[in-house]
């Protein structure tokens, strides 16, 4: 039987992200001791009795202590606090990495309070679901998606190759960029879309007249796509917004320009403005498919016959 | 064996709506007879393939004559044309009905031409994937999902009740209202929602900073549910825009609006206003899923490892 890649990891944090690399880890091998850490108790004993670890510490000094890997799952605005917390008892040549959807900030906010003897290699996994908490995790999550490696110039070659090896088991492709050109990427691919998803359904939530069941109850007709993005998780999210700032807005603006100018096409009755547009956008749909990020099935595979009265979809959150 | 609930449907159009309601009336037993029509002889060709109907027509005044409910299930602009053309071979006491997502310019486009001896009753069926052409459509498509009925003051109630039933058979929940009221609604859980994903996929697609294979490649983080719905079928969405114009445009400026005020609060670093809003938007999300509109499973239930090389999901248009 051949070594795991690593001895022991820390995880900090076991929402989402951090409940699927512990399933990862263990169906996969990857280390010979999982620690587990998080602020609640209540939180931490629902990951023991799901069985996601080898130990579970309330203080995460203790979780990291000795461990050769220690990845932060938290939301991007702890991630400064956590790092000045852990910072004396992170052992000599440990890799830290992070799962954060903003890297620009998260490299300010750890950076400063790490030791020079450890390798400090941000990440971010490209996946997820509207769900969160340590039930929300599972094995598949990270299959075919791309993980983001972030390293700042200077970081020790074999950590970084090390960290990449961990996410390619998972089961993610991985790439390597500048913290400042992933924080645009993802201003465009994900934040701005959240963002608008957030919004257009506070405006159908606020109008007087429509009323808030006739929009629920109308909402396959294309609403409901944006429900789910809008039931991610808040805490989160609102750090990934004050954290990007300045991408998030500069894509914001140009988005709002566009649909300015989609606006006054239909004010005037521009028919062949939005046909070109909407011509145009179908290509991009086909792009995304041959890359494989999503299915080809219509409506992405969805169960055409959702059970009447199914639970909600939320679970705490850490 | 009972009878079924009309003797003789045509269908003007076979699109994803006009297929599955060919698949709905054929499986259930709901006509005597299906004439198909449709403009391009290609198209038509590929229905009496799919086995879609029991008779073919190029012309559509052949497929209406002696139907006693004709159903127009082309784009909402073509409406008023089809109207005029088969005006002159509707027989007396037929039911005139369509399937257009914006009602009040469908009532001002088709009515003037209908003849008085004719019931005519709008229909919107909320139902749809981003797929078009007759192969597009399925038996299951209206289940659970409602059709809104939307008939002038003073039409015959026996002629709503029958195309109440009808619906009804094909799996969906019916609802009255007005045709400005429908147009009220759908402009907020369907129209606007379209035009931003259109948007944002355009405002991606032009972008010099960011490449449009890093778009695609990192759509899974929320990109890509708008791209899907941005590979809608482009001549149908540019008639909803510019029929549907003062309602779209309505909403589209109290969105407008509050994106504004996101924006300050993310300018400003403004956290409270962000995660407020987060947490409100969760709620419906939950009301969707428990209305039975939404499935609860994570991601829609979306297949986390779709394959490398799907086909495109594009068919030609009707």
């Amino acid at each position: 039987m051949s070594e795991p890649l690593f001895q022991r990891v820390a995880l900090i944090g076991i929402g989402l992200i951090g409940s699927s690399l512990a399933h990862n880890i263990r169906a996969r091998k990857l280390a010979g001791h999982v620690a587990i850490t998080t602020r609640r108790a209540a939180t931490l004993a629902r990951a023991e009795a799901l069985g996601l670890g080898d130990s579970y510490h309330l203080d995460a000094s203790d979780a990291v202590r000795d461990a050769d890997l220690v990845i932060l799952c938290v939301p991007v605005g702890s991630c400064g606090a956590v790092t000045k917390e852990i910072a004396g008892a992170l052992r000599p040549g440990a890799i830290v990495s992070d799962v954060g959807s903003v890297k620009g900030a998260i490299v300010q906010q750890m950076q400063p309070h790490l030791p020079s003897h450890v390798h400090f290699v941000p990440a971010h996994p490209i996946a997820g679901t509207e769900q969160s908490g340590p039930d929300a995790g599972f094995l598949e999550l990270f299959d075919n998606r791309w993980c983001i490696l972030t390293p700042v110039e200077g970081t020790d070659e074999a950590a970084v190759a090390k960290l990449r090896a961990f996410w390619e088991a998972c089961g993610s492709d991985v790439e390597i960029m500048t913290p400042e050109h992933h924080d645009l990427v993802l201003a465009i691919v994900s934040h701005v879309p959240h963002l608008i998803a957030y919004n257009i359904v506070g405006t159908a939530a606020d109008l007087e007249t429509v009323t808030q069941s006739e929009v629920v109850k109308f909402s396959a007709s294309g609403f409901r796509d944006f429900t789910r993005i809008a039931a991610s998780d808040p805490t989160m999210w609102r750090d990934v917004f004050l954290t990007n700032r300045d991408a998030v807005l500069e894509m914001l603006a140009r988005f709002s320009e566009d649909l300015a100018s989609l606006q006054r096409a239909i004010r005037w009755g521009d028919g062949e403005t939005l046909f070109d547009l909407f011509t145009r956008t179908r290509a991009i749909r086909r792009g995304v498919i041959e890359a494989g990020q999503d299915t080809a099935k219509p409506d992405f595979g969805r169960d055409h016959s959702p059970a009447p009265s199914a639970p909600p979809t939320q679970t705490p959150e850490d």
